[in-house]
């Protein structure tokens, strides 16, 4: 159904994570009060007697009368009409599982970056099916965006994606601001596939720095992650988008180069020797690359997209194979031509 | 003219500095011999006497029978079918200036990444006017390759450029090794411009650093930076190119990332606020971009390209501009419209 949202449209946030908690503090700081379904107690504690996230975050201090934190998600969606969900996909659900109220007459925003296991659907895909919600009242939040940097005060693009443009400038001049520079894209399919993809080819790039591999390897390995990026998102669903932009190969070379990004990190333990069980416990947050490997290999089986590299993720990640091995069978995949024009491989 | 070169052509490298040391190792290290012009008295006598070169790459142990070094341009020059230059762009003038051997019946190998400063040409442009050379008879060593981690045997992949792929093939397969990956390229005009543009670039990159940006931005500027170095070659040389590899994206991603990019390290200093003099007498070797953006600059005029990023760089280095200030602007100049395509920016 069309949904239009005005400037006094009421604001949900659900999750309490980094990344929502960040997403939060943008709403707040423009004075725009936030209802917020934080489901774990400690936090929700923190959020009420504080201001602060004792969890996430913590150095951010947020204006009590702004935030409405709760632990009963029908109140808070009930009392919004954008809805942004911030929770690590895997948990999905688990998180709407208690939902009675629709979402049916809502802006609903995704600012999760996976893919929800077992149903191998994004979550927009999910949503539409589920909640029997129309693609052109959701929208997608994306970009690199670290959660650190932007609580910070770094100044971060911020790309916003939907098939309804106005809804999408509504809620980005909520969220803009001195350091929060925000971007319009109508490519929701590929802007969700992109910031899907680049946490799998996060953890490519790990595990090539910690098997030793130097700089000039990694550059070509992530150049080819865009490559291969790009293709997927062209063969799948074209539409002749510029991927040379922020929300695709921006959001990727953060993911691929930053210290701060877990599924490097991932990577980098497993390179380093650490099995994949022993990494993934290693890990303080989800990976959510972990997950998109084995969802994208699932999902290509129907796109037939030629990606060696998700590919090689995959057989490290949940077929035991040799990392060392593994990435020096891909590198002799790598540029095999250079002068191959993008969409002929 | 038309050059044939075949399994027994003879091998010349004119230049001594990290790269040009680097190349004739992947070259020895296939019993390949070359004759080598180093007009520089202290490394000739390393080469001569101990096998290495005193001042870049120590390390790097020649096996004499098959480096012959000489300070003789014409005699090195004469014994040679295959010439490849590798000196700084400034200095090329001046090294060929004695060179009175013709040149025409050889196939010459640029490995220069650079601009003839007042001819306002690459090198294959200023060769083909100054030498009468057919850019047939040309090729272009590019990629990522950072000279340290090729001479420590760290997998690298070069890219051979050349209108006659033949030739390039033979000379590539004299390169090539178990940690080179030789890719082959018919783009000479784009692989020399995107290995020219990358380091105006990467002072970019090193100057947001510099300033105090974090990883969200540098990735933002990083993905405008190919955005715009696709955008020049395409516009002043349209050929439906695939630039996520790695003579072009791969490249410009090692020069933006990489702790060894000497041109990402001179906008560093100049964004912790050395003024362009001091920063320049900080660097021990040239930076080619210092140069690259004025030429750049100049040649732009007649192509009229849009290219912000490379203008912010320039008025930073050569008309004094406030980098903070400069950067500030450019930044509002970034990802404006993230849903246009490439080629109508």
């Amino acid at each position: 159904m069309e949904v239009q949202i005005g400037n006094d449209a009421r604001y949900a946030v659900i999750g309490y994570g980094s990344w929502a908690t960040a997403i939060v503090g943008m709403l707040t700081r423009n004075r725009t009060a936030v209802e917020w379904y934080v489901r774990n107690g400690e936090v929700l504690d923190g959020l009420l007697n504080e201001g602060r996230n004792p969890k996430y975050l913590y150095e951010l201090e947020f204006d009590k009368d702004y935030i409405h934190p709760s632990d009963d998600i029908n109140k808070v969606v009930s009392s919004a009409d954008v809805v942004i969900i911030s929770v690590p996909s895997a948990f999905l659900k688990d998180f709407l599982a208690p939902l009675t109220v629709s979402l049916g007459n809502k802006f609903i925003i995704s600012a999760i970056k996976g893919i929800i296991p077992g149903s191998w659907q994004t979550v927009a895909e999910y949503l539409h099916d589920q909640y029997n919600l129309s693609f052109r009242q959701m929208g997608i939040i994306a970009g690199p965006t670290h959660a650190e940097e932007v609580s910070r005060g770094k100044l971060s693009f911020l790309t916003l994606a939907s098939a309804d443009e106005k809804n999408a400038r509504t809620v980005g001049e909520k969220m803009a601001g001195k350091h929060i520079h925000v971007c319009y894209s109508s490519d929701l399919y590929g802007v969700e596939y992109a910031s899907i993809l680049k946490n799998i080819y996060a953890l490519s790039a790990g595990l090539a720095k910690g098997l030793g591999y130097g700089d000039n390897f990694i550059a070509v390995l992530v150049s080819n992650c865009a490559n291969e990026m790009t293709r997927f998102i062209e063969e799948s669903y074209p539409d002749n988008r510029n991927t040379f932009t922020s929300a695709y190969l921006g959001d990727l070379l953060v993911t691929c180069y930053s210290s701060y990004s877990r599924n490097r990190r991932l990577g980098l333990l497993i390179g380093h020797g650490c099995t994949v069980k022993s990494a993934l416990n290693e890990m303080t947050m989800i990976a959510e690359g972990y997950y998109a490997a084995e969802c994208i290999r699932h999902i290509n089986l129907k796109h037939k997209v030629s990606m060696p590299i998700a590919d090689m993720v995959y057989e490290v990640l949940y077929r035991n194979k040799s990392p060392r091995k593994a990435m020096a069978e891909l590198s002799a995949m790598l540029d095999t031509d250079c002068s191959r024009s993008l969409l002929h491989p």
